[in-house]
């Protein structure tokens, strides 16, 4: 799911966004709420009229995005109760409040209201904001009452397997139409978080979609993909495209470098979206140097596309039953970005929620 | 003619210019030439594959941009001595160096290299500067060799009618197959624009098409192609795009105002472009305190097609013998802008000539 947050998948008109295959896009509740609030946007017709994104919604609750705001925020057993980023204003999110928000911005999908607890943090504190989830998932499913949106429940649980399976196990046991799986990606090793990974998907329905929140690096979803997970969202196509960080089978590469300056070529030769089919590096490279708003549009259509393709390739190996094949395919030709640059950018991530 | 300064129109994709209407662009000499280079572009294919626009491009020569340079450059007959606004480096442009550089380029349409006098000025520094861009004209045409180009000259002479009648006799005799008038709209006033256009008219050849540097006001559109004007180009329509100010019939709003908040109306009920057809003021005034980026590229398009819609009728209406009336009938429901703001858009213009 590309990451629209404030109503617009940054850079990108909703054509351009159909045009590279994307099928369902995600919103945030914190932001709308604030900004421009939930009343404007149902009077507006819903999320799908106000943003014209005619295809499937999803919005998170907002529980990553308030609990980010650390110094601004106070979690008690009924809410938590935070300053707003924009203007420092006072708010309360409930289970109950966040999800009569989620109704009224209609998206199809919305988010039960969770707690991710940080990484790193106490075994202690990581169980207790997993049962404060726990009792906050049957209070947005009491709270809930269109019938046309699912409602999903999120597991949490941080690094630790016996509360990830303690987490999918209740949360499952709470017949949700499907799963997020939440507070990983956060700084974890790459370990911890399968094992913590693997944890919460064998306790979790076989028939619900089981959706890992915030994770988007190729290999990861590669990964993901290959331990039971169905669905996706991260900032990192979009983000990554702004700062000219464009994927191609043979790894990220920075279209700023110099070394693309007269580069003729498209960013990736087997590529069919709008900016490979007719745009040179060297172009990108100008439109990048001259910081012309164009270079982020022609960007984040290759990167989206990038993604987008891959997992519709995964989708395809997945029927034929050669999924383990297709990603050794293509991890055998691709780069990751070193752990190093991996970390800094989580860090970012966990810092710049505001995406 | 949009402007796509740095080969590109900002914030729209060939695509969309397309769609809008647009038949020609402009792209600028001045800066291509510091940057990617006349050699990237060259190599590229010229401006069109390099940018991918299909139709007709014109380049300004560069003169307008190194005379705005005021303190970094210095005149000669031979040509002018000037510093980059990018890295400071000297660089030196003269008639045929300017030729050159726009054959590299390739666009269909070129200008001769001309001095642009500022506003105001002394009527002997302005005769001084009429007969350099002369014989630098004379020189252009020497030095140009592309057969598949179009050379236009420049008509200067600042706000003096015996000037202008002067400068486009002479340019007149040289049979150029265009012709621009140039040094207008850059501080003057409305009288004295409309007085020095009509007397370079006067003397220009009527089978020659006539462009109007620089102007795009759509009252002052109208108004120059009732005095006989043909072509113009002009950064207002992007620029106040990305400002939030939009162009309807009854004049410009500003889409930032918290009076469109909850306003579910088009930007303009009757426009045919992409923003019009899909999206309410609401979501633009969202976009746009939300500083997301489609606010630019939204705004541009409706802009964009309100001139061109604006140009493409007055055009229907001079093939009907209508023209007048067309324009009373637009300019009775339309509020320009106050004189104090177009006197500052024009300092402005003057002050940022790098859009």
């Amino acid at each position: 799911m590309p990451v629209g947050t404030q109503a617009t998948v940054k850079a990108v008109t909703p054509g351009e966004l159909a045009e590279v295959g994307a099928r369902i896009v995600l919103a945030n509740t914190y932001h709308l709420y604030l900004r421009p609030g939930a009343e404007v946007v149902e009077r507006a017709g819903g999320l799908h009229e106000f943003m014209q994104w005619h295809g499937p919604i999803l919005t998170d609750s907002g529980g990553f995005q308030v609990f980010s705001l650390s110094a601004r925020r106070k979690i008690t057993e009924d809410g938590v109760r935070f300053r707003s980023h924009l203007d420092g204003s006072e708010h309360l999110f409930t289970p109950e409040s966040v999800t009569r928000v989620q109704e009224r911005l209609g998206a199809d999908i919305i988010m039960a209201f969770d707690e991710c607890a940080p990484y790193p943090a106490e075994k202690e504190y990581v169980r207790e904001a997993m049962e404060r989830t726990h009792a906050w998932a049957e209070r947005c499913l009491s709270a809930h009452t269109r019938q046309d949106q699912a409602l999903f429940g999120i597991v949490q649980g941080g690094v630790w397997p016996d509360l990830r399976r303690q987490s999918a196990r209740f949360l499952g046991s709470l017949d949700f139409p499907g799963y997020g799986i939440g507070g990983l990606s956060v700084g974890e090793e790459k370990g911890q978080m399968a094992e913590a990974l693997e944890a919460a998907i064998s306790e979790l329905p076989e028939n619900r979609p089981r959706y890992l929140m915030g994770v988007g690096a190729p290999e990861d979803v590669l990964d993901s993909i290959v331990a039971g997970v169905d669905m996706f969202d991260c900032v990192l196509p979009t983000r990554n495209a702004r700062n000219g960080g464009l994927f191609t089978p043979a790894g990220r590469l920075n279209i700023r470098n110099g070394s693309f300056r007269e580069d003729l070529l498209p960013v990736q030769s087997d590529c069919d979206c709008y900016t490979c089919r007719n745009f040179t590096r060297a172009y990108l490279h100008h439109l990048f140097r001259a910081e012309e708003l164009l270079a982020y549009t022609l960007a984040t259509v290759h990167n989206l596309r990038f993604l987008i393709a891959l997992v519709e390739r995964a989708r395809g190996a997945v029927l034929r039953g050669e999924l383990s094949d297709f990603r050794e395919r293509f991890l055998e030709g691709y780069s990751p970005t070193d752990p190093e640059a991996r970390a800094m950018n989580r860090r970012r991530r966990r810092a710049a929620v505001w995406d």
